[in-house]
């Protein structure tokens, strides 16, 4: 098995968090840094990454997320916010980062960016939220990962009441939603009643379909 | 660095692939066991992958998909299908399953499976289909990883028209949706636009927000 592999074996949703112990700063910034360079959809990266240390802000997002202890005991929360709709200025502005890191443009590549200018501003926010809540998850992924390569644990949390998240950290008026939240820590010695039982996953046979 | 984001940095969505070199079939195995053991909301695991091998197949897929050359360049394409629906026989297939793999349940387990079974089924197909797509999206994203960690190229492609995609591997009467394809293969020596260019991502400081 693969080193990839077996870090995705080890890693798990920790249900019980060790609150005397904290992540290093370093080991949070890469896996931060993993899902800063995640591909996502045209390059766009339409969504942006909170880390939240704050002791009495994660006490606020705790109620909003079923209580949940590990948002509280773990000591970063990581909390991925999509863009709520792709606007000209946006797709604008990754267009011409792009061209200012290369050091030019080609035809191929403004045509590209007028398709996007053309379609995307046109298509609902909601139809564009959910588009870019689809590229904030293969970053969430990215991170998962990187956390295991951290040792770190982190538990992905989609049972949270977003509004209230959204007024908690002022991402509206940044043009932000939320979209899944992620404490980071280290899973506690004892009361965590998912540690020690089996991961399951469906058989190859029932995910997999092979077209030769 | 790490080895992690060393192997985010190295791969890119190649855009010319040799068509005279194939991925080793242990290579793609383990492209797509990352996705099989990649984290889903509630271990529901939403979402297929399809593995697409057979040429002619391919090529009925390639006009389907914006004419992109890898799909039939590269050796194997990945589909990523996910789940129409919640319904309550998938998510008592997943919860049976568990159980039998850990030998037993408990109460706690039972009571959330109760409250999926009351609150999915219950919301539109398409709620259902877009939250599934993100969890495929989580599932793209640990095969990009394994991909490069494989060196072998990906190019996750959104540009295809998924009903007809849908139609030509009958999925939907698997109750399936296409949501993202992935040609795997080699890149080539020429021909390639992008092979060179800088890989463009927003500085850490426009992606990343600390509250402290």
């Amino acid at each position: 098995m693969s080193e990839l592999l077996n870090k995705l074996e080890w890693r798990y949703a920790c249900k019980k968090m060790d609150p005397t112990k904290s992540v290093p700063q370093d080991k949070v910034d890469r896996i931060v840094e993993a899902a800063r360079l995640a591909p996502t959809s045209s390059g766009l990266q339409p969504f942006e990454v909170i880390v939240v240390t704050n002791a009495a802000v994660r006490e606020q997002i705790k109620p909003k997320a079923w209580g949940q202890a590990q948002i509280t005991d773990g000591s970063h929360l990581l909390v991925f916010a999509a863009w709520d709709n792709y606007t000209a200025d946006r797709i604008n502005m990754m267009f011409d980062l792009t061209n200012a890191q290369r050091g030019g443009t080609n035809e191929g590549w403004e045509n590209y960016r007028q398709m996007l200018l053309k379609n995307y501003p046109a298509r609902t926010p909601e139809v564009n939220f959910e588009h870019a809540a689809r590229q904030a998850y293969i970053g969430l992924g990215a991170s998962l990962i990187a956390a295991a390569f951290e040792e770190v644990d982190a538990t992905p949390m989609e049972g949270f009441d977003p509004k209230a998240v959204d007024d908690i950290l002022g991402l509206s008026a940044r043009g932000l939603r939320s979209v899944v939240i992620v404490p980071l820590g280290y899973r506690a010695a004892e009361g965590d009643w998912l540690a020690n039982l089996k991961k399951v996953r469906r058989p190859t046979a029932q995910f997999v379909t092979e077209v030769k």
